[in-house]
């Protein structure tokens, strides 16, 4: 069996289903063997920047590791912005990267590229192999540190010779395993006795509580403390629960900047954020002043970096919830008996959509869209002013209904996103929330998504201008240089041409329920374009006000 | 004055005239100066790697080293690519990164990314500087480093507090001079020695005598040998030269193959080619088998890699040369008369056009195509099949008419390099030849090109699938995965929806002297599309050869 044979079989026995990237000789072993192997499908896109968001969407969609390919040289360093969003997202991903052959190392040949210092420092494990008999051992042992401890990438270069070379026959490894990290039983002792000593508290959870919503629900309801969330887990916590408070950090709400703000609660339990910038509003002191901190994370690295941490729980995060729950029940603490209420609390600083007066703006868009979309639709939104727009006011109504990008915020993420989260979960509506200035860099996408049938629709929300750039620029310099504007591009018609079904929004009665159906029914991709410069400022007054803060 | 602006008066002082890349928050600083600063032009692009591609043509056409910049994190790791390609090339490119304030390193703020060590395995220098007083020395310095010695890209992450610092006032440092290389005369002279021994022998022309053709030919007609060129260095010799052989290497020529091979000539006279793999058909040991090889280059890398150098001569090629020259003069040697000829010794190969009969193919296409443009037009090569019948098959009219990419090999560097090439010189007519897969990962730069006005013809050989991947993987596994192979688009009529003429090609009789003339004057970007399916072999048998050889 050649090397690359070997590899691909373990990838199958993995589970892997689909390998997104592009083509090459210098991977073209992987591809003939693929020929052979219909249980795995590439999907090839159209740069290998895009390959690489779909790739951690659809390994944060099924909880597996996903696969990303690039020819040596520019596959690879195009794979680069991948790597670093998944490795900031915690997502295991295997990138492989062809490389020159072993005998020619150093000689200049076509696409030459050491590849393995560059993915270095964006990845767990980046690696090249130049011995076939290594190869598949190697690939075995980057998979299991992708999903161990702190999930993430991990990048194995492979030179065409070792690609190619026979390596007998050999024993497939068994699939990389994560072990869970049990948190210390004592340290969730004394996390439950300090907690039921304090009178009240709030819970700021992030992305970490993605598959522990429930435990941090009970959780919050044993304590009855209000919950926040960070941008990023916007959409965890059902908005008419009761003890929901908004969204804290970037585009966030009043009311949970004015819980923290005022000093509210006497312990803050933070569960799975790593309290960055946009969780933090720009590293609010208020957030830990006076109050005893705990967080519960897997990451020791996000312990008492920008504030002091009482007490650290470190250990996998619905573990330590489960254990913490179990804790507190021994002290005597019960779930009590919550009504899910009205979430109107939530945006009460909010007028709601009026149909007949309504303003055509992104705000009033974004919400009467979502009334004319599925309830069950998750949303994978782009980097832009309208992620703010998101944030702020678009309504919770089912679970993991956002796939938000705050962190590395890398344009056209939502693009890319859309396509691995609808391969993920096929029955699920996707819509995709993006701008022009990110359909410039990656929507030819949207052709992958028709060449695999993918219907997903692509909400464009075009205004001829980088918004979120033109926006925070204006608030910080009251003046904006003439390049943050474009000539207007009808993407409509770019769609037609492209043979995706498309329909151009210029004003509020152009949003129709019949228009609406029938593009999310279209049997593929489908484009709505709104066209609208709305010169509103955008909810992201925190953002300019820490860009705003150096200089003064 | 803060940081930022100084390193702009620095940069304007040096003579820059554009910056290309996305603005962002995280290099606002930078934008904002520009708007008081109108002799340096921002050229946004939609994706940082084509800015990368652009400032890669600009630095090389005009002779000067140009500014890249991106934002923090993505935009940083989106331009590594357009780093490594520099790097390959040899051309002098300042990339600017932003990075987020010194006090919030390490805390998870918005697109944070410790760019330095990703781009140092890719530049000549990549540091980030946290100190304001630090900026403009390193800048300076990084600078000096880019255009020193063998040229190639740095790299400065600049984080926004140190952009934003008042540093009072400040000396502007001079621009950035290259010292000359000069060579050791003794090696000179032992070099006109050795090759005065020498009954015969040929030349072997690269890209590093770009900016010394007249010497080199100088030189080739005192020895009276053969020239032959790299793929990279087709078209700086006239075709009708009388020494021309044609292309060594990569999509080269017979007649040059048959000379290396029969063991013509006692010496080998290597000039600027650094003897990789496209420039040396796969490293064909006959190249310096039997031969004196002398080798004159800039960059001692090159010298005794795959091929023992019997006198390698380090310094400027020019200087070099010239002072060959003037030894061999000193010997005794005096130019001859040389008859410039006709150039079908080099295509004899190869059947002419007949306009009657001839096939619809990629090479009557390009030729065709090349007798209906201006001689005087720069052609800015992509990668893909295409570029292998460029490289075979179409004339040298005028100097330096080609730019090829075939060493790092990024696909939409051709596209790139229209805007950069047009960019340093409006004057002269520039096509780009490029495919659907390149126009689908980058060709949403035309719209770039379309607002700065500029005058470029795409032509886009449009065959619906990764055309290279699929000819060289069915050559060497007499099968291809169904994968390579995307659904047709009607790019022309994506191109009319973006507002840029267009004309769709679907045989010879198409390709039409009043649609060329148009769409070359249509005052700002123009696309031919030539809808095309090659299915004949391209001239790159060597390369497939080359992946063929290993795993057997």
């Amino acid at each position: 069996m050649k090397a690359a044979h070997a590899v691909l079989e373990y990838l199958k026995g993995s589970g892997v289903k689909h390998i997104f990237g592009i083509p090459a000789g210098s991977v073209n072993a992987f591809f003939d063997v693929l020929y052979d192997m219909p249980e795995i499908d590439p999907v090839v896109t159209k740069h290998e920047g895009a390959a690489s968001y779909m790739a951690a969407a659809y390994a944060k969609y099924t909880g597996r590791m996903s696969v990303s390919i690039g020819c040596s040289g520019p596959g690879g360093t195009n794979l680069v912005t991948g790597a670093a969003n998944a490795m900031r997202e915690h997502l295991p991903i295997l990138f492989i990267t062809g490389a020159v052959p072993v005998s020619t190392m150093g000689l200049n040949a076509s696409q030459e590229l050491n590849a393995a210092p560059i993915f270095h420092p964006v990845t767990k494990y980046s690696v090249i192999v130049t011995e076939a008999k290594n190869l598949l051992p190697e690939v075995a042992k980057a998979c299991q540190i992708a999903v161990s401890g702190v999930p993430g990438p991990v990048h194995i270069a492979i030179p065409i010779d070792v690609q190619h070379a026979e390596i007998g026959s050999v024993d497939i490894p068994a699939p990389p395993v994560r072990k869970p990290m049990v948190p210390d039983l004592e340290t969730i002792q004394k996390t439950a006795r300090a907690l039921l000593n304090k009178k009240d508290g709030c819970i700021l959870a992030g992305q970490g509580v993605r598959d522990s919503v429930d435990s941090l629900i009970e959780l919050a309801e044993m304590l009855n403390w209000p919950i926040l969330t960070t941008p990023q887990a916007k959409g965890y916590i059902p908005e008419n629960h009761p003890l929901l408070i908004g969204v804290f950090g970037f585009a966030g709400h009043e009311a949970a900047s004015s819980l923290i703000n005022d000093g509210a609660g006497q312990a803050l339990l933070i569960v799975g954020s790593s309290l960055g910038e946009t969780a933090t509003n720009n590293y609010n002191q208020n957030l830990a002043e006076g109050r005893l901190t705990v967080q519960l994370d897997f990451d020791k690295s996000v312990f008492n970096r920008k504030y002091a941490i009482d007490i650290p729980v470190l250990g996998d995060i619905g573990l330590s919830l489960l254990m913490l729950i179990e804790e507190l029940r021994v002290l005597g603490l019960s779930r009590g008996i919550i009504h899910l209420g009205s979430s109107e609390n939530m945006y009460d600083e909010e007028e709601a959509v009026k149909d007949e007066e309504a303003e055509y703006n992104t705000k009033n868009v974004l919400l009467e869209l979502q009334r004319l979309l599925p309830t069950s639709t998750r949303y994978t939104v782009d980097i832009g002013e309208f992620m703010s727009y998101v944030i702020h006011h678009m309504r919770v109504l089912d679970y993991d209904s956002y796939n938000i990008n705050v962190h590395f915020g890398a344009m056209g993420v939502g693009i890319g996103s859309a396509i691995g989260s609808k391969l993920a979960e096929p029955d699920r509506p996707v819509v995709c929330i993006t701008g022009d200035g990110c359909f410039f860099m990656h929507g030819m996408e949207i052709l992958t998504a028709k060449e695999k049938g993918l219907p997903i629709l692509f909400i464009i929300m075009n205004n001829a201008r980088l918004g979120m750039v033109y926006h925070g620029h204006a608030l910080q310099f009251k003046r904006t240089h003439p390049a943050f504007e474009q000539e207007a591009v009808n993407i409509s018609e770019m769609a037609a041409a492209m043979g995706i079904p498309s329909f151009r929004v210029n004003g509020m009665d152009d949003l129709r329920s019949d228009i609406v159906d029938q593009l999310m029914n279209a049997g593929g991709p489908a484009i709505l374009e709104v066209a609208l410069k709305d010169n509103n400022n955008p909810p992201m007054g925190d953002r300019v006000k820490f860009l705003s803060s150096f200089g003064k």
